[in-house]
């Protein structure tokens, strides 16, 4: 029986007939990887996610962190897994050889952290968030601070988390007021409250390594004053070894609607005035140079924003697979033809609507795993393109589709499980099956890393018009060669390139005539149907370039109906999906003003 | 501070500026009745439905009810909540005088129960399913039925279920096995499962009346075979003491995602084998004629589904209105034209990107109770209107707007709570906000009681087809009534009203379209999109009325700001949503097959 996490096959189509991951093993840095490489930690991935992931998705669902004292529980599966995990050097699959990493492409590691996502999203997000961390001190980090802390990351020994938000400032990181005071010693003293941090505190591993983001006083106002900060859970040596416990509290665990196997803290530094030598605050340690903090956490917030995409996709593909397997297994009712009731039922996949269900399903996950391997790859031509050029347009394109790539599976595939709780009916709204589980888990998703509404504002206020729009011209020549190829196919692929270029060309002109306004309040007011108009335009490229890899490799193996499914799934989308940005790109043309106009009174 | 769980103000501007109730008193039914027994009565269910269902809301959903041994356990608040309402005689709003009710028209009654859904949509199941119950009993049942089974339920004695589905046969009622087989003394013994029965155990009333759909043995295949019994959970004696215990067992309660203060259970009907008398079975009651099963749960089912669609509309409400005073009440970020972070923060309500999620919120949840009333006030005029064509378009009408109002407050209140969600962020997705629970509750609500499907194969499959299409016949020329006052008042309700008009020619030009194939499978194919554009046009004529109402109303009082409200929600509602039904009625157009293609070895 196949799995119902993910598709292997579709990784395969995507990896291979599509992306062609193999070739990049001709660059130095994948020079030690071929495709037996990859195979081999795809099959490890999916193995570790489902033998020790999956089977305590729910348990972590319905008993939740508790505090004991000061001491956060967690079901004793979480560490179980987590101790596997370590033990396979997945952590660090992306990173340098030389901090113990494995050199493997992004596009392939993404793949692989899909498993652990589609497995159990709340288990996940521990080496997740670590891994961001890991990266953030790679980047910005001294030597000394890879050592001491990114080393024990990668083995597993400790954790990694991302302290931005704070009670009153959420979105706005402007608002931060955690202060870290310089100390003659070259470290600081952290004292301040974060609010919605994930993995805050648990026992799951030697030390917490928090990066903090806090204000040196004298300092400039606003984000521009920001500092970025290492504040481990307990103190180090300089052997390593752990010292004393670092004036980090626990304040409270926030308790969620889903992904519950995640802790998710109050933290409160500095607020204890008991420290080590008698001065209060937490010790911190200063990345990089003062007031970068903002530029570095954005530095990264690419990867991160990805994974969040990641995750949403995973869970809307295991949703879609087990919505799938139900509906081939549940008989009920009859086909329209049949009006003998002594006919036999037939299973619900059969029924058009169920099918509809599956279909749209399908496209949606389908579709946003496309993408999210394809940012993958892209980070990879960042990296390793041989021609600085190429680096630079990856860069650029990666740009302009990171809100995207967030966002959509976020909107999408959470459509996608609501859709596999429709499909199982009342089974679906029960705790029996997984799918409400899934649903409840990916609404996060909009919201953590930057809100649904934040992602808009950065596409449309900034990644679209910087460099004079050059991000946006980057997309749609990308998009123009695949259009170009597809004309070139004819048929069906030709037809719907001619959508895919008239959807695009309304994305450029709609970005024109927003910002010809000269009114950034007009331009803005609707910002999230731009968000959602373009990201139905770029999930309408991803499927044409599957339908183009499709017929490329079914000239190999035309019995492979995995290739029927793919070109089913892309006009499902523009059939049934891609028309849905018309009215909205009327309506961004029409410069509405229905909010702005809205009076707070009038509600 | 207004109430946060619906707005009186616009109840009052729906029953009052726009429905006219108070002209209904004129009719010999409701001749006892005023405006001001109106208003006492919505009074009262405000604060019964504040002070005792609101409170165990969040409880009711962190304690599920538990089997303990045979014994259900709630939470005691559920009970005594419900016994509070059961003083109030507010069950029996709509029902005679001569059987203990009120005799208050649909409408009221309808706003009534909307404050008791918004406050505990879970608690408030249990009267809901009582009232349908006794209102099948009232039509279908023997006087000594109405006396033994209903004056108890009136009085909050005794609750009422209704036991459809079946393991196996869930949306397929043809498919149900329970078998009724005749005694000797004209009653029967029931052998069978039911499932997904709300309300089918506790221990909230003196006895439980379960309406049973089963097979008297011999009787015809598939829905035609169906009958309906009284099953008490209870036997009484005819004095109405209670007597031995039915064979009705609970096997188990269904864990739900959302709705968990309402027990929802598998029952075992005959199965103990233990009987007064010695004889096997469930002891049954059959009411009405043999075989009528089926056509007398249908003609109860307008209200029934008139209720979930209320549900839904009430579960949004509430949803964003605590929505509205959360971002009233944040502040965080501020005006793009604030670069200076000096400046105080604002509070979201002020940003446009909010101000939308809020307006799209109003046009859907005002938009829905606009529907719900609307459907009320049908039941009304086909109850009560003078003339008998009045009454007959009433039904007409009624018959085509069911499977609307059941389903797009099921959506789009749905989607409501999502975006209440939103405006809330981090916060909305804790349990430390009532938004999270409702969106739960919610999902329920496009499943029972015939899922969206069901529903859209109930309006394209037969309302609009039914009587040569009366029934679309008589919503065209409704809406074109409304199309003429508003042409007729110019300006932009002309406006408006030329658009609905262009929607309305579309849903009869699509409607004929699809039935002119000649192949049932393809004009079903796509029921669903069908569905949900008929409903959109529906609701954007609701939006019109409100406007004309609104611009009336206003007349007298230029500066309530209400009317200004509604005025920009109804253009929120042409601007941003109907157009979405322009795509929608170009694929119906289209006869597209892609589902009817798509083969189960694509997936």
């Amino acid at each position: 029986m196949s799995s119902t996490l993910l598709s292997r096959r579709d990784l395969t189509f995507l990896l291979h007939d599509w992306l062609d991951v193999t070739r990049l093993t001709e660059r130095p840095r994948y020079a030690e990887h071929s495709r037996e490489t990859f195979d081999a930690v795809l099959d490890l991935a999916e193995r570790v996610a489902t033998e020790h992931f999956a089977p305590h998705n729910r348990a972590a669902d319905l008993h939740e962190p508790t505090v004991d004292g000061q001491r956060v529980r967690l079901i004793p599966e979480v560490k179980a897994a987590l101790d596997v995990f370590a033990g396979t050097g997945l952590l660090a699959s992306t990173l340098d050889e030389s901090v113990g990493g494995l050199q493997l492409p992004h596009t392939v590691a993404a793949a692989c952290f899909a498993w652990f996502q589609a497995a159990n999203v709340a288990t996940s997000a521990y080496p997740m968030l670590t891994l961001g961390n890991a990266n953030l001190l790679l980047a910005y980090g001294s030597a000394e601070q890879v050592d001491t802390w990114v080393r024990p990351m990668v083995e597993g020994r400790y954790f990694g988390t991302m302290c931005l938000s704070e009670p009153h400032a959420g979105s706005s990181l402007a608002d931060i007021t955690t202060r870290a005071e310089p100390q003659d010693d070259g470290t600081y003293r952290l004292h301040g409250t974060k609010m919605w941090i994930s993995g805050g505190d648990h026992e799951l591993a030697e030390n917490i390594v928090h990066l903090v983001l806090a204000r040196i006083p004298g300092g400039p106002p606003g984000v521009k004053g920001i500092s970025l900060f290492v504040v481990p859970k307990v103190l180090v040596d300089p052997d390593g070894t752990p010292a004393a416990r670092n004036d980090v509290v626990l304040v409270g665990l926030n308790h969620k609607m889903g992904y519950r196997g995640t802790t998710n803290t109050l933290l409160s530094f500095g607020d204890g005035g008991h420290q080590p030598g008698g001065r209060p605050g937490a010790v911190g340690y200063l990345v990089g140079e003062p007031h970068q903090g903002l530029a570095q956490m954005f530095h990264m917030m690419n990867e991160a924003r990805i994974g969040v995409g990641a995750g949403a996709t995973a869970l809307g593909y295991t949703g879609y697979l087990k919505s799938l397997a139900y509906a081939r297994d549940r008989p009920q009712g009859r086909p329209l033809t049949a009006k003998d009731p002594a006919t036999p039922q037939v299973p619900i996949a059969s029924h058009p609507d169920v099918r509809r269900m599956l279909l749209a399903q399908k496209s949606y996950v389908e579709g946003a795993l496309a993408l999210v391997l394809y940012c993958g790859r892209l980070l990879d031509e960042q990296r390793t393109a041989p021609a600085p050029a190429d680096r630079n347009r990856a860069g650029l394109l990666l740009d302009v589709l990171t809100p995207i790539v967030k966002s959509w599976p976020s909107q999408w595939c959470l459509a996608a499980n609501d859709l596999a709780i429709q499909v199982l009916g009342g089974a679906g709204y029960t705790r029996d099956h997984d799918v409400e589980q899934h649903w409840r888990d990916n609404r996060l998703n909009p919201i953590h890393e930057g809100t649904h509404g934040i992602q808009a504002l950065d596409l449309l206020g900034r990644k679209v018009t910087m460099r004079g729009g050059a991000g946006l011209a980057a997309l749609a020549a990308t998009i123009g060669a695949t259009v170009g190829r597809a004309r070139g196919a004819g048929g069906e692929a030709a037809d719907l390139a001619g959508r895919l270029a008239a959807a695009m060309d309304r994305v450029t002109a709609v970005t024109r005539r927003l910002w010809d306004t000269g009114d950034p309040e007009v331009a803005l007011a609707n910002a999230s149907l731009y968000l959602e108009a373009v990201g139905h335009v770029v999930i309408a490229w991803m499927w044409l370039e599957q339908l183009l890899a499709a017929d490329a490799a079914a000239a190999a193996r035309p019995d492979d109906e995995l290739y029927a499914g793919k070109r089913q799934a892309a006009r499902f989308f523009f059939r049934y999906e891609l028309p849905r940005t018309g009215p909205q790109f009327d309506l961004l043309a029409s410069l509405d003003r229905t909010t702005l106009e809205m009076r707070d009174s009038w509600f």
